[in-house]
């Protein structure tokens, strides 16, 4: 008998209605002879709702605390859907992360998976129970409850299928796949049957909200396969039907042989950029530069250094928007006195495009391909950085929907039996 | 150093600003050198919405999930606690029931506590911390989590402060202590400062809701001294004022040596009354009738079998109003037919008045004084049950409020130094 994991997200949890719908999708499985984990998300709207009591109690809650508070979502949630399944007549338990258990470091609020326990586990499975554990959620060395961080569900369900050795893991969420890009700004945009691990990982990375980018590492370590699907489909539809819906994320590139050039493309609006001119060109400088900024516990993303001329050059690098404000301080206070460049441009009218795809590694001319069809709309690329399979350009923010729509055509990602995205999904 | 176990119930942690006082109160005991445990109850009107859900999926919901589904509310508002304490500087931690454990039998939704691992717990003191223990829960021999029933709270701390060898176990509630009688009633009613632990059994049971029935009996059993108190005063006031506040349930009875007569009088409209008559005055009648009701889980309170003439008896009994309608049933279609009664008088138009005294053992006339002050003001009495500190009336509904503040004044309640109380509290 295959076993699976069924993890719901929030949304899909968010009401009496949804989590009997939830209930009858997971009766549906057991009936079909599966053996079947569910890892159910709190309710939505449950954790920010505990984390904005913390928020009135203390201006820095404790985080061996605020996990404390926050696991009782998850386990609340759990308890639920076991309800509804035995009332459907499915034999069912929940189980808190410590029941299990799942064992993770003392990281509170962000803690990592070491190992869980899947005796207590096959034995709820052997006997015909679903069992249904409370996902985002561990215990330390200590037996202190730990969390995972946000989306920490996701990696809570792929950790238990990998332990399990599960057929495959079922992210249902609120949208039915991954896109080639995102429907809002480009509605040809199409759901990708398939899409290779490493493809996932970069789109992850760029802020599609889809899965949590751990959820995907941890994937790709254990080799599981996921897949993204909606939650709001009919629960009775046909298991075989379910089996072909969403979108797979795959270890076999041969899945995807002929894989197209470029699969996807993700955008971020969360950029702002630092240009520095005139810093003098000498050994360290980028350190001399970029340490005082990650002492602050900023993340820098894009880096780029132009060609030296007369002893000078241009040094520039992007953060999170956020994080700007915070960076400019840093860069007057501490930055500028030591490495006396002559002036500090500061732009968070910026965006961030990228095109994703396996198929990079193998093909030329990839990326001027892009350049040429953001040139063809006036657009002027600031910033340019690579990858294996992944090029990303910093434009001005006003361009954004127009150069993801031109990519997206670009590369004949609207059409599946397209140029570039016949091969994409077998 | 003295231990103390403080519980603070679901209205004193029912917002932000409240959780912050039961911080600031504990804060002051821990500051004057006090270990402290505190047991605090779920946020009011958590435990509800989470059942209120339960409700919604399933008809009747399995009892282990409900368990797992309420103990979230207590976990939460012990983090919540944890955080507030931590904010205002004072070392705290949070512990669920399975981690310190508290281990129950597995009678879901209404289990017994069978042991408190205390080694956890005295670790913690003795660093210093304050232990912040969730309240209503603990855990069965396979590991399930398990509640104690509504109140469950109280003998949580209870139990606590008996493990612990506590000096006082205080339950902080929305009332300042426990009263002569209910004020509402008797606007002089007077609040005692010691009540002895048998008194308080009586009243819990005669449906003072101040204190659950099972922690009185834990208190009893393990003579731990609990003080009820009201969480609603400044939390600031001198630590010497707090421990005169409230009402201390004792169990040396010394400290009540010229012990008033009466101390307390309760009452009870959640009753109705019925009258067989002309029953055959035969061996084995009362279970002919009290048999068929006691198999249909009702509870019958008081019984009366009047002298017999010319071998025919009345029989009168009274149970819960709630139960009225169904004992009326079973008594016409199984009782009627097999003892063959005339006739059956049901009431539900009655209402229950007692008096309760410690000092009742060991004077005489205690009685003969409430029937004449009620036959003063002209109540009928209709039925008499006594016990060793207590007497029992039922008279009609329409004169309860008469009857309560009639007694009241009969016994010098209202005077801290009147005739019968100027004994009652040392």
């Amino acid at each position: 008998m295959s076993t699976v994991v069924m993890k719901f997200g929030g949304t899909s949890m968010g009401s009496v209605e949804r989590i009997t719908n939830v209930a009858r999708r997971v009766a549906k499985w057991h009936a079909a002879g599966y053996k079947v984990v569910v890892v159910p998300s709190a309710m939505s709207g449950e954790t920010n709702r505990l984390l904005g009591l913390a928020a009135e109690l203390a201006a820095e809650p404790e985080p061996r605390e605020l996990d404390m508070l926050a696991t009782t979502g998850e386990q609340a949630s759990s308890a639920l859907l076991a309800m509804a399944l035995i009332n459907l007549g499915v034999p069912a338990r929940s189980f808190a992360s410590w029941q299990i258990p799942i064992r993770t470091d003392n990281a509170y609020t962000r803690a990592r998976i070491r190992s869980i326990d899947d005796k207590r586990l096959r034995g709820e499975l052997d006997q015909g129970r679903v069992a249904i554990v409370a996902g985002f959620q561990g215990i330390d060395e200590e037996g202190h409850l730990t969390t995972l961080g946000r989306g920490g569900s996701d990696t809570s369900a792929v950790a238990m299928a990998a332990t399990l050795g599960a057929e495959e893991c079922m992210i249902f969420t609120d949208v039915d796949g991954v896109y080639t890009t995102d429907p809002r700004v480009v509605p040809e945009a199409r759901r990708m049957r398939v899409i290779t691990f490493e493809e996932m990982l970069e789109l992850a990375s760029l802020g599609s909200k889809i899965l949590q980018n751990r959820a995907v590492e941890f994937a790709g370590k254990y080799r599981v396969p996921v897949r993204v699907l909606s939650s709001l489909t009919d629960p009775d539809m046909p298991i075989e039907e379910e089996k072909q819906s969403g979108t797979l994320i795959t270890f076999e590139e041969d899945q995807k042989m002929e894989a197209a050039v470029v699969s996807g493309i993700a955008y971020s609006r969360d950029e702002a950029k630092f240009t520095l001119r005139k810093v003098p060109d000498t050994p360290g400088i980028a350190y001399a530069i970029l340490g005082p900024i990650a002492e602050a516990n900023i993340d820098v993303d894009m880096i780029l250094q132009n060609l030296s001329a007369e002893g000078m050059t241009d040094f520039s690098f992007t953060v999170s928007r956020k994080d700007g404000p915070h960076t400019q301080e840093i860069i007057e206070k501490v930055v500028q006195p030591v490495i006396g460049a002559g002036e500090v441009a500061y732009d968070d009218k910026v965006c961030k495009v990228s095109i994703v795809g396996i198929g990079m590694r193998s093909h030329a001319g990839v990326a001027s391909t892009m350049f040429q069809a953001l040139s063809d709309e006036g657009i002027n690329i600031q910033m340019i950085s690579t990858s294996e399979i992944k090029t990303s350009v910093i434009i001005a923010d006003k361009y954004m929907e127009l150069a993801v729509r031109a990519l997206h055509r670009a590369f004949d990602l609207e059409q599946e039996n397209g140029a570039n995205a016949a091969v994409l999904d077998q």
